[in-house]
């Protein structure tokens, strides 16, 4: 059994992480200490679970003894540290999405988690949702050929301006390091850099405060270009309602469509590109057949959450390998902040990310 | 009876305009002559039609005093100077798409169809399309709202290397002034407008032979701006095997999505903005309802090429408003040649579009 402590006993600490461990849907883990500032939410704790220990400072819960594993979700800004400080204490790492604010910061802790010797996952539970994981496996395994281009519409997380009103360190530059792109869009970034890869530059259209009464951006269409040639369109935002999510993503070997839920694939018989070499007809093009995957749908917020808990500790207790090491949290973040700095600077950002340039930027808007 | 000429026996000219007109699908007109520089194509006119008048030359067909109207079935650049003559000739015109390559060149035509007191119109025939004619309704007749984000993928004409071998003219910026975004996308340029309006810039990212060995453009993601900060995005492609053609427009009262020949329409019960303002709770949204909208289905090309030509027709000999009003020709060459200009430049153009730098931009390619 591997015992675990919770830091950040909130929305997702509470509701999400404990809910998930209360309701028997971890095998391997228990938990075994809560962290929180807040007395209320430790006081909660003690009623109820009396055989949890309970902290209101994250390095006392640290060097316990009474952990092996800390699960973060605390605000944005202090994953890395608190990270950090835990790996320190030679514990195995799961922290909420996003990995960060700055990709320095997360290249640091993946540096301790290595020294350390320590397991360190990221939260990106809808790696776990077997639409994008059946992507990930067709694209990276080749079987959708080279890409050629993507296009994901990304916008069915309407909020209205009560929900940025609800929190003085929402939608700040200082308090989140960002809008939609640091609070809604890091699993999407991070699903885009797993399924499709790395870009080699990002040129964003990036409006703050455009349909919100807030200094950060909350609309925005970024255009990717790839080493091979492929591009890629995102287009996000907080306000669209009824929003869209649609991913499209086309090889040389056929196209995947991702929307309502479902999953369709056009298989060529022959690469277009190959086709378009040796073909000798005008209006000819490859012969193709379109079908809907058959993945299981999606299990929920909840289950997918547990799903990256159990592998984090199958990881620890039997080595099994991560869904969402820390290394590749570096990958959506550094997409996250190209696109931010593109749209302050109103250029075209090449990678990898001049990561000093990024901080000095963000900082200036605090 | 309008006594109509058609100048340019080609694919459209004869394959589609004569084919239609002599399949009875014209009521109120009639095909009086033809000119084409190529004597086997009037040779078959005679054998076939021998009341049909033939002529090789342009001018003297219009000054024959045999027709009341033409119709311009030429290659792109010939379209403004023959239209232009026939107009001196008192003769009313309809000219294929698109309108021209300069838009200088389509301001001249309607100042000259005004002048001579004619009827000009322009082959604009997918805007007969009931779903197009539908989504057109609904947004300039404020059902959507106000604009919000429109994105449009149109890349569902795969054209292989074959297709640009095919004439030595083909996609070359001297003979036909430019590749995809002059040859397929003119009407979807000008539904664009005709549908959601003008925007007031435009920044593209244009790629050059990156699929064929052609000069011109092949690959195309733009970006567009409104004056009340709508944006657009528009990707379009002669590569993309299979390709797409989803058309998404979004406004404060919901939204259409156009694909597969269907039209879905999400109704919102309270404007977005108005309920952005109002409404205290923080993860709510405006309520809405989805249903498809009943639009009779698109009857095909040369029906829709039909419905352009009766109109026309019914224009001259009856007044009746036209569909495609030469005037409009302008807009949609001006979203291209914006399109073009911010490719070669590498910057957001502004509308409305500096001509001269257009034009002395396109020559320096010849």
């Amino acid at each position: 059994m591997v015992r675990l402590g919770i830091v950040g006993f909130g929305v997702h600490g509470r509701h999400t992480l404990a809910a998930g461990i209360f309701g028997g849907k971890v095998l391997n883990g228990k938990l075994t200490a809560v962290c929180d500032i807040n007395p209320e939410k430790l006081a909660w704790v003690k009623e109820n679970h009396a055989d949890i220990k309970t902290f209101e400072c994250p390095e006392a819960m640290f060097k316990s003894g009474e952990i092996d594993a800390v699960l973060i979700a605390t605000p944005h800004y202090d994953h890395p540290p608190l990270a950090m400080q835990a790996m320190d204490a030679k514990l195995h790492v799961l922290i909420e999405k996003p990995a960060g604010v700055y990709t320095k910061a997360v290249r640091e802790m993946n540096k301790k988690a290595e020294t350390a010797g320590v397991v360190f996952s990221i939260m990106y539970n809808q790696r776990t949702n077997p639409l994008y994981r059946k992507m990930h496996e067709m694209v990276q395994g080749g079987e959708l050929g080279e890409l050629k281009r993507f296009s994901w519409i990304i916008t069915d997380w309407y909020r209205p301006q009560a929900y940025y009103d609800s929190g003085g360190w929402r939608a700040t530059w200082k308090g989140e390091g960002g809008g939609v792109l640091i609070n809604q869009c890091p699993h999407n970034l991070d699903l885009w850099q797993w399924i499709c890869g790395m870009p080699k530059s990002i040129s964003a259209q990036v409006h703050h405060g455009k349909w919100h009464d807030i200094e950060v951006e909350d609309d925005v269409t970024a255009y990717a270009e790839y080493e091979n040639g492929a591009t890629g369109v995102f287009i996000t935002s907080t306000a669209d309602c009824p929003g869209t999510n649609r991913f499209e993503i086309l090889g040389d070997l056929g196209k995947l469509v991702c929307e309502g839920g479902k999953l369709m694939h056009t298989k060529l018989e022959i690469s277009e590109r190959e086709f378009n070499r040796t073909n000798k007809e005008m209006f000819a093009s490859p012969k193709s057949t379109t079908m809907e995957l058959d993945c299981p749908g999606d299990a929920g917020h909840v289950v997918a959450h547990m799903g990256i808990l159990n592998n984090f500790i199958d990881a620890i207790s039997k080595g099994e390998k991560l869904i969402a090491p820390g290394e590749e949290g570096i990958n959506g973040l550094t997409i996250s902040n190209a696109i931010h700095l593109s749209g302050w600077l109103g250029k075209k950002i090449d990678l990898p990310l001049d990561e000093d340039l990024f901080k000095a930027e963000l900082e200036k808007r605090f």
